[in-house]
């Protein structure tokens, strides 16, 4: 076995000494991402870690992420942050579908309006189009829990870029 | 050892079957977090996960992520809701920090503007007050790379609220 | 005649002396307003002077600029800041009117995304609610001219206050 | 005399057969307006009707506008509409300046935090850059009454092209 995978090991159990029941929920969630990315399910960490899975259709998009303390902020409720990581999610998936082969697109301005919290199961992020122009994307979002109660809506704006070979 | 102790160490050695040096680093940095909040460097698991770390003065804060795999997007820069984050917990910390206490803030708007995206090792946002009101707060925030090269300024709105007891 | 009336009919007059066509349709269309105003169909003299109207049913509005070379900029469009001001009237407009006796409503964040402009004949921002809350509304406009392109989208954050009497 | 500044002297009697004292200062302020446009201090009539006047440095700009009754709403303020108009004046005249000879900007995004209201005497609005870059440009706005008392703030998007000839 290699050093690193050593030390991981190692590093693992001097946690679980003291671990608490919510150390061990956000350990298991956390591993079951990196494992899931492992198995292809996600292309990026941070959508691992997460667990954020989404689905891509012509004109929108549907994104998700359960809610679980590993995006709790100190109240136990998602933490804004997190919220915007799912509609730049939503909507920059979206857009970087929409563009030619050869294109991609960086967000370059992105206006949240957070509207209620939840202690509900999921966040759930809609992203569609409201203008495809040939140099500049605008988009939006609105992101509810499981129940539809509406937590937060969104506009983005995207530039249409080459993209580096 | 209980049954989400064995549950965990056996996820973590199927990953380490198969893990590539990026899984490692990756687990290495998620951990060390987990270890990190354990031992009360950080309050929540999100800040543990990014390594996230802040310093808030009276009127004005710095918070920090190391840029690794963790945070990257496809094209291994920082992902832009992880640029959100980090401007959100540096406004949201020095604003929360500033009200009486038995009062708490929330985010009613954030808005980003994205500049450029860096290949060097680290985020650092600074947060500071606009306007500091009886009932709502308006903050700004710039963030940059290590070299001082501006990623993104930001501005939120805040509300204040009765702490829920 | 009153002294001030009599100076207001001097400079008419010596404006004339040297006008243009276009500033003989710019003062037919100010004064028209004023007119307007005299008569009831305009509250205030900026709506006046814009020849701005306005419909509004319970959940949503339609405000209307005719686009003259009152409210061109330099290269003959309409100006930036009159489609905000359009944008502010329509949703400021419902949220006002939706609130219970008593209370009124202040803008508190507005964000604007500029899609198109155009040369035809008429502004018309369409507003409506994203959230209805007890202290905050959030709305959203789209901005078209009367061929249905569009223009704009916007949304805005509306703090809820006691009405001054 | 022509037949239109026949029909517009005649427009402005029938005005003063009734008006108000604010009507007579609001035709003052408009009318003296075109006058200033025939001599050159503005180059648009919503500059002219609004009285506003600015200064543009190579990285900085004033804009101002009195605070008269034509900008006021119905609670005699000045009118959100004019605070976002007087801050794209300050930021996109301060932008278009930037720019090489043959391009100018186009407003792509226009995000405004409204803090405080004033019963003073004149908007102030300073413009400046937080990123010049070859295709888009982002600013900052203050807005301020001749107290310096803040009224808002705001940041914008511009988008670099081509000048139409």
């Amino acid at each position: 076995m290699g050093k690193s995978k050593k030390q991981i090991e190692q590093l693992l159990s001097s946690i679980l000494e003291t671990s608490s029941i919510e150390d061990e929920e956000v350990l298991l969630h956390l591993l079951g991402g990196i494992k899931d990315k492992q198995q292809g399910i996600h292309r990026r960490y941070i959508n691992a870690a997460l667990h954020m899975v989404g689905e891509f259709r012509k004109d929108s998009s549907e994104v998700r992420i359960p809610i679980t303390p590993v995006i709790h902020n100190t109240i136990k409720v998602p933490h804004g942050g997190i919220i915007a990581t799912i509609v730049d999610a939503a909507m920059g998936g979206l857009a970087s579908r929409s563009v030619a082969p050869g294109f991609n697109v960086v967000t370059t301005n992105l206006n949240i309006n957070y509207i209620a919290t939840t202690y509900n199961e999921e966040l759930i992020a809609r992203g569609s189009f409201i203008h495809k122009g040939r140099r500049t994307l605008v988009m939006e979002c609105v992101v509810e829990d499981e129940t539809g109660k509406k937590l937060a809506t969104a506009t983005g704006s995207f530039f249409v870029i080459e993209r580096r070979t």
